[in-house]
């Protein structure tokens, strides 16, 4: 295997776009997967990424060794240490990444329960709320322009999978989605909305979750059914966005007597 | 009002150590709060910093005109935006921070329901749970060695203020807490517990969450008196701790009755 070393490679020049700029990485429909567990849960699920890059050093690992074992035929690029560092997002990376094509927008209006995202811009929240959907069994999420670019190397890692299997899509029409959607749209309210705990959650419900800071834009809201209020024991605080979804979302889980659960 | 404009005057370097290192902030006792939220959190519930530090644009911002206006006779300070800048972590600062005294460890033993950290190592992870735990009326938190800084300013942005209404123990024996708490402990574990929805959560319950890698420390976890599994719809998932965290704790709220709720 060819080892480069040079940041003028235009190849190594590609990766570090890619790495860096959400634009860049919409202008291509490529992106990058970084680290062992993404790489390997984009194999399961989606099959074979257009290319492979290790550290130098990644090479002698054989957690690495055995990853790439699974790629038989994969073409693969290896890059210098500090090459590698520099397209890596993480402090120390373990040596692997994939170059992907960001999977196509599913076609066709929601189905069944499925999450809104309005404006949440935090890579972490957005990450971490995708995978607590995709645990929960949810199949659909559609995200506001306002939000983080979700193919992000960084929303990937948060997500750690959870992009592959969600139907994600990005820059969607809120409000004609809502307007579209069959069953209930349900938002969260810091105040004056419904306990989330006196609400009947069964059957379909579209969850529409707002900014980090502003919460949902109020327009938006306004065409939702009902406005949710998570009680707060401290007034003086609130909640942070993925914390308010985990627990909205896993009450709906509970009401809907989680019958696909594996330990319930 | 002085402006300062060099890197090498005394408190800017000791601003700027501060902002950048948790042992610093240890060794000083001492932390830095950054943005108009928390210093006007920190002066409701704790009352004046040591310092403020403000911007020269911010000085013209009517929010921190009328904030300063809240801290009469407070020694104040007033940077360069490009020294302010290098000392303010975040990309956008809105032009204001607080010099603190980190408060004293509280002494004796948890009182009712609490939370015990193991190795949560992302700093808005553990601001995350502080929130949470805050707003669910959490008194007590307990953080092993291998936690994050709880008084970085990372940690305390994504606290958003909570930090305040809690009673933080950084580096607990954490087995000795368990050992000596007299409800029960509880821990998770990604499968073969029992149901978090099966369980009894009412009564005092010490929540013990692990590293965002490996999970709660085997020998911790064998300490507790409970395995608790949040039931993932779709196996090949799991959660962000953050999120379980919220999920858990706020499964404990349901059904307490959230009996000092604003909107049950």
């Amino acid at each position: 295997m060819k080892t480069l070393s040079s940041r003028d490679n235009p190849t190594v020049r590609q990766l570090r776009l890619l790495a860096e700029d959400a634009r860049e990485q919409r202008r291509q429909g490529r992106t990058l997967l970084d680290g062992p567990h993404l790489v390997s849960t984009y194999r399961q699920r989606v099959g074979l990424p257009r290319l492979l890059v290790v550290s130098e050093s990644g090479l002698d690992k054989p957690e690495l060794e055995a990853l790439l074992a699974l790629h038989p035929g994969q073409e693969t690029l290896c890059l210098k240490d500090s090459l590698f560092r520099e397209i890596s997002g993480t402090a120390a990376p373990v040596g692997i990444l994939a170059l992907i094509d960001i999977p196509a927008t599913p076609p066709g209006p929601a189905r069944g329960s499925c999450l809104l995202l309005d404006a949440v811009q935090d890579a972490g929240n957005l990450g971490s709320i995708l995978r607590t959907a995709a645990a929960a069994g949810l199949g659909d999420i559609f995200l506001g322009p306002g939000c983080a670019g979700v193919w992000t190397p960084k929303v990937l890692r948060a997500g750690q999978g959870a992009h592959f299997s969600l139907a994600i899509r990005e820059r969607a029409d809120l409000a004609a989605v809502i307007r579209g959607y069959p069953g209930r749209v349900l938002t969260t309210a810091v105040e004056g909305g419904q306990s989330l705990y006196a609400l009947d959650l069964r059957g379909s419900v579209a969850w529409l979750f707002g900014s980090e800071g502003r919460g949902v834009d109020s327009s938006l809201a306004s065409l939702a059914q009902g406005r949710v209020t998570i009680p707060l024991i401290s007034e003086m605080e609130s909640l942070n966005v993925a914390a308010a979804a985990a627990i909205c979302i896993y009450e709906s889980v509970r009401q809907n007597g989680n019958v696909f659960g594996s330990s319930a």
